[in-house]
């Protein structure tokens, strides 16, 4: 039915205070609610989990139907003068020519205006294509985040806080701590990735148990920094787990690394599709991902954040992100969004792909083998950017005995391990870092009382 | 001093947990203090206003020492494996072709690598080259942030939450009232930017004298929807008014349109300099500006966040806005930080600006005559983007008629007025557009009762 979103109905140019609101003519009196509680009202008919879960930003967010709105209005108008942009009179851009001469084969007005909100409709649906197989479950059509630290800030906006248990797989990204503790204030609960060396397979049910009212859940395979994807047998009983909940959850797949996978029988896509059949009662599905290390673009800043949803739901989850999105970053960057689209356009994309995804894939095999050669006791790895290495004592110790040696990697002294990215070294330097690394090791050893 | 910012102090990799820090020698124990907490006591001997001001998120925030740290030490080694992008091993980028051919003349790696936190360095350097004059009071390097929302968003992260008075020129940014109120909870003061249909002297004053604890206080000169700047002796007042302030205050200058200023005699720069002279003990200087209009680039998303600050006081906001731009963005475009820098460096920049001033400074004048000759009663403009005129009757009403006629403008119902986005248009057309305006008037006023 969607009475929330008949044009006109939210008028308010201010984007202040409440609105009247007449719902239909079976009602004698109208009522007043305002744009957000209206949509928190249907959220709750539509999807009961996405409106359990709501923050209280989440809770006060909405997209002012203002100038956005009425400039859409006016677009095919011979005279339209409502967007505050300078152009030529006739919508076409006006680009110093100090900017455009770096640009070609791009439409100046994708590059140098302002962009819809959520993203260019063409890169939305060229991204949603890749996403989507026949018999998936629906998902929204994916809004463009500002990267993907952006898209699970957009989560951290709408769904966590105070109240909130936010679930981080540990070893995990430091910025989760970052997007969901200190700007947030979520309480974090870490479950372990691994145990005994191996994937833990009672994890999420041992860290769902400890959720107190509502959580959010970050899966992240290919991780970051372990390296891992788990196979599907191994990731069942965390799937069971989640599909098993009381409480209502958000769960998120951070697939910033998906595809780069280098060996078989491991997870071939995103945990996403199957959380996205759970039950909307207790479950939301989202996914956040992006052009960052998919298309090996990290400067872009084009990331996408998508929903298991669909109808209604989709098109209330999309307002709120649209709120998030505008009183945080306005739009993403069009020069980005413009190149990507071109990008995913050109048939010459996926072959270019592949040479990089080799690439990376021999200097996992040459980083794996070299290990292995030099007893080194790694955690396990199997797709990614990264490799993590036990270290005997103090990794931070081992870094700095490194870095005397001209070799950089980073320590992670909660995990007494180091990590290092495979993915910015060539492969022939990589026998060379094991054995910089077993000397470190030894020379320690050596010296230690 | 600033011992906050000893290298590796707080080499906590996951950024979280509270940390062992020792001062000084002159202790006989350590003491634990989170690295927040540790800023804010700083802070709070630095610069008083700011620490006063300091929202909940904003005393939580800090930069964590973790893999950025790292990286940056082995900036120079032999064999870098600590950052999660995929390079040749040798620092440079590998692009994927789709993507590059779409470029010329730009150094590939500040195209396709990740940014530093705060921006990049020449970009940096050269937008606070173009800010400072001799004399000045000393600011920051200018932080770049994901165009100018994103700057006043982080003044909210940092400053805004729920005991916060936040002062919003009325008429003013519908975006405002989503940034502070929606985001962060904010009660949001509107001040009237017009009395008796000219600049309203008191306004400041009056509004300052609601502030409950603490405030965050918006100028914006030229103004959206206003196109009004004042003169420096009707801006005077209040001025007065914020430096005589009992309360503390983050007095934000939203630069914008800086520079679109088409009469003589009216403010030549920001407000934000003299109030950077102010005492800190009430008064933090905030600016945010960037090359979204500035340069004409809507697109780019590159905005810059400057503080009235030096030293240590400097030191602690920069950690502060590294670790709020961080959990909400990560960095801003690199491929537009690239662009901007270039065009900032470009000799040609300067005229080519000009150009496009003369263009809409042209629209101006003949909207003006225009306006004046059809006896429209329009609000004070001067300078921006925008001119306001007030309809008899409801402006939505209007709008509708001129929609009708082809002439797209924007109501603005609660000011009983339409806005006229004249830099979207012609010169040519505007003649036309005004007298659309007055037809729409004369149809309406004799249909009516």
């Amino acid at each position: 039915m969607g009475f929330y979103c008949q044009p006109g109905m939210w008028a308010n140019p201010t984007g202040s205070a409440a609105w009247v609101v007449t719902a239909g003519s079976d009602l004698d009196t109208p009522w007043v609610m305002t744009p957000a509680e209206l949509l928190n009202d249907r959220l709750r008919s539509v999807h009961p989990a996405a409106a359990a879960c709501l923050s209280s930003v989440g809770k006060r967010m909405f997209f002012p139907k203002g100038i956005p709105a009425q400039a859409t209005e006016a677009r095919s108008a011979d005279i339209n003068a409502t967007i505050g942009q300078l152009t030529d009179g006739a919508g076409g851009a006006l680009p110093l020519a100090s900017l455009s001469q770096h640009l070609q084969g791009l439409d100046l007005r994708d590059v140098f205006l302002y962009t819809p909100q959520g993203g260019q409709r063409p890169l939305r649906a060229a991204w949603g294509a890749r996403l989507t197989r026949p018999g998936d479950a629906p998902i929204t059509s994916p809004f463009v985040t500002v990267g993907l630290t952006h898209g699970l800030s957009l989560v951290g906006d709408l769904f966590a806080d105070e109240d909130t248990d936010v679930l981080l797989p540990d070893p995990g990204w430091g910025n989760y701590d970052l997007i969901f503790g200190a700007r947030r204030g979520a309480r974090i609960v870490r479950y372990p990735v691994f145990q005994d060396g191996r994937f833990s397979s009672e994890a999420m049910a041992k860290a769902l148990a400890q959720v107190r009212t509502k959580a959010v859940v970050v899966l992240n395979f290919p991780g970051n920094p372990t390296g891992y994807t788990p196979s599907e047998a191994e990731l069942r009983p965390w799937l069971d787990a989640i599909a098993a909940t009381d409480k209502p959850l958000v769960v998120v797949s951070d697939d910033a690394y998906a595809g780069f996978v280098y060996e078989p029988g491991r997870l071939s896509r995103s945990p996403f599709h199957e959380v996205a059949t759970m039950d909307p009662e207790r479950i939301l599905a989202v996914k956040v991902d992006g052009a960052t290390k998919e298309l090996v673009f990290f400067g872009a800043r084009v990331g996408f954040m998508t929903f298991a949803a669909e109808g209604e739901a989709a098109a209330i989850l999309e307002e709120k992100l649209k709120g998030a999105a505008r009183s945080s970053v306005s739009t993403a960057p069009a020069v980005s969004q413009a190149m990507v689209t071109a990008a995913l356009a050109d048939p010459g994309l996926e072959s270019q792909r592949q040479a990089l995804l080799s690439e990376v894939a021999g200097r996992y095999r040459t980083l794996k083998q070299a290990l292995a050669d030099a007893h080194l006791p790694s955690v396990p790895f199997n797709s990614g950017f990264f490799a993590m290495v036990h270290t005997p004592g103090d990794p931070e110790d081992l870094r700095q005995r490194l870095l005397s040696a001209g070799v950089g990697v980073i320590s992670l002294q909660r995990h007494g391990a180091i990590r290092i990215a495979y993915s910015s070294t060539t492969e022939a330097d990589l026998p060379r870092l094991v054995h910089a690394i077993t000397l470190a090791i030894e020379a320690k050893a050596k010296v230690a009382p």
